[in-house]
């Protein structure tokens, strides 16, 4: 098979350490399946600002952009910030700049790994959350205006970028339904009953529903899915929503099933991605051997999922479902990180998922 | 002592419901302490509006305004809708008219009641989200643009009532650092990782803290609270943050302490002041004599220490904390409400209230 070019940007802190542990993942499963994955390194981050002045060069990023594919860690650093106060996140002008709308964050219990809820239902968590990754509040991330006495943010949401969210969603919950053998649901996650931005983002969103009618669909106003989502999470399938909206509602998701160590994420548009764990750059335990890479582990196994959509092959497709079935064993048979109270660090967890790559 | 006159607004749906189990309760309470209370009730929301074409008059607005307090119910109808498509909201009107920046909403879980969470500390949660309440993205409301293709909303933050929220949640620290016989944190919650307008509210929050050496204080990004209230919200105790934050978390907590049936709130400014539950009409279950009243009965609580603060006497202190302890007890004792799976109604959990003031 034709062999694929991986961008790889480890970015700052533990992004460099789970980064590492993915690829020793990776490497074993494309020998076996034969994937021809060529993994070229790119810098990008705090600490390259801090030493070239710049976060992501425009060489980095055409490299990253002519990639089929983008594998990243984790960005930023307190310390290192921009004259506006700011932070430090190339990653988010990847997602605006290769226009990934869509930021997929799925949610699931993995076997063995404790959940935060006290009703048993909580083990039967499985739903994903697409976080507008282009506009929504961001649209304003450089463009605040700040006086002495005042600041203000822009929310921006259009119609064609609400549509193809909505259309991602609607096909990702007919996948999803195939596979889980059940019919899907999308929920809109908004404000319309306080704001017209929302009203208008919700018109368009039961447009595009009428296109999919094998699929259920409703909407909840973002204060109620953060009660439901602590509520009954399980009884929900893909919930699109705005970007700041998506920011906070997906942490929350993370803190139901284990933690930003558990939550893969990956930012699609029509032709580009990117793959990266929704977690940072975790300066308390950087360097130290500690972070968990299931979040970025599967995160690979989506990209490998994404490439098989893009026509790289039934390989791929069966590598990233080996892959995620490799995560489930090793938490299954009692690999426990850091971050849920284990003692297995970052090398050990990456060994124990490659043992059981094909097993 | 003088009479202090309270508007009553119940609202629609579940309010009238809720309201007027609380009315009940207070009736004996301000008996026994002699409170000088003279209820008016005033008519707005939903119904109103579809009735009279105005959700509040501007009479009654007057009214209200004229008031030592403002108690209200729920209001808001799904099908009752302004002509943008959002929904009828006077309460958001009292706030913004009358200038009531500090949206209190404290979270406690009550004795005998079910807390979401696995982890045994949650019994220990007992923390108070001050939702700015006047500006934020809320500054937006009515002022959205809507062209066919683009919507737009603008998120305000401005220095004089970020410096109020900053000094209100500080002197709240300390109340509840006297009351608790420890040392009061201030986390504030924004995502000034990302944008001007939060940095400049955490420079403005960072300036105010300097005047509280007495209390501890820091800044969370909104995201990573969102997870820390699943994975840790025992360790914290005054939460400041921007309106639609505000709005997102505090359902949230709610979730964390028994559902939004046990989320009392105040909205407070600098004279006036709006007490509520924090829930909704419920047109599911409204008129069925099912809704929970207790997070009303909570907020006339807050109601009463409010009051007392604004000179009305010890007395209403006292009733205060007699109230509060009336509901702890009524749940101790075995009071289940629908929404955790009981079958005490409306009238029966003000019934069990009123059975133990003074109990
Ligand atoms: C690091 C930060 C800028 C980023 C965001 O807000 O999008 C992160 O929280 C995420 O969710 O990817
Ligand atoms: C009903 C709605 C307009 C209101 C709000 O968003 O403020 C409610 O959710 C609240 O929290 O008081």
């Amino acid at each position: 098979s034709n062999t694929l070019r991986i961008a790889v940007l480890p970015g700052d802190g533990i992004g460099t350490e789970v980064t590492q542990a993915t690829l020793a993942v990776l490497e074993p499963l494309a020998k076996r399946h034969n994937l021809g994955l060529d993994f070229e390194h790119l810098r990008a981050g705090a600490f390259c600002y801090r030493d070239t002045g710049t976060a992501m060069s425009e060489e980095t990023f055409e490299k990253a952009a002519k990639a089929d594919a983008i594998l990243l860690g984790a960005m930023g650093w307190p310390e290192i910030r921009t004259t506006d106060g700011t932070e430090i996140a190339p990653q988010l002008d990847l997602r605006f700049r290769l226009n990934l709308y869509a930021g997929v964050r799925p949610f699931r219990a993995l076997p063995g790994v404790p959940v935060a809820l006290a009703d048993p239902r909580a083990r039967d968590i499985d739903l994903v959350i697409v976080r507008e990754s282009t506009e929504g509040l961001f649209f304003s991330r450089d463009r605040g205006t700040v006086t002495h006495d005042m600041a203000e943010e822009t929310l921006r949401i259009t119609r064609p970028v609400t549509e193809k969210l909505a259309r991602f969603s609607f096909r990702l919950a007919q996948q999803r339904a195939a596979r889980r053998g059940r019919k899907g649901t999308v929920t809109l996650v908004d404000k319309a009953n306080v704001f017209r931005a929302f009203a208008f983002m919700r018109g368009i969103f039961n447009e595009v529903a009428t296109e999919f009618p094998d699929v259920a669909h409703g909407a909840h106003y973002v204060d109620a899915m953060a009660l439901d989502l602590v509520r009954k999470p399980w009884a929900f399938d893909v919930l699109p929503t705005e970007n700041m909206f998506g920011d906070i509602l997906s942490d929350l998701g993370a803190g139901l099933v284990g933690g930003m160590g558990f939550a893969p994420s990956a930012d699609i548009g029509d032709t580009h991605a990117v793959f990266q764990p929704a977690h940072g750059t975790a300066p308390d335990i950087a360097g130290k051997g500690l972070a968990n890479p299931t979040a970025t582990i599967l995160s690979a196994a989506m990209m490998l999922d994404w490439l098989a959509g893009k026509g790289a092959g039934q390989a791929y497709a069966d590598a990233a479902a080996e892959l995620d079935a490799a995560v489930d064993r090793a938490f299954a048979d009692g690999l426990r990180t850091p971050d849920i109270g284990g003692s297995d660090g970052t090398a050990a967890a990456a060994r124990a998922v490659a043992a059981r790559i094909g097993g």
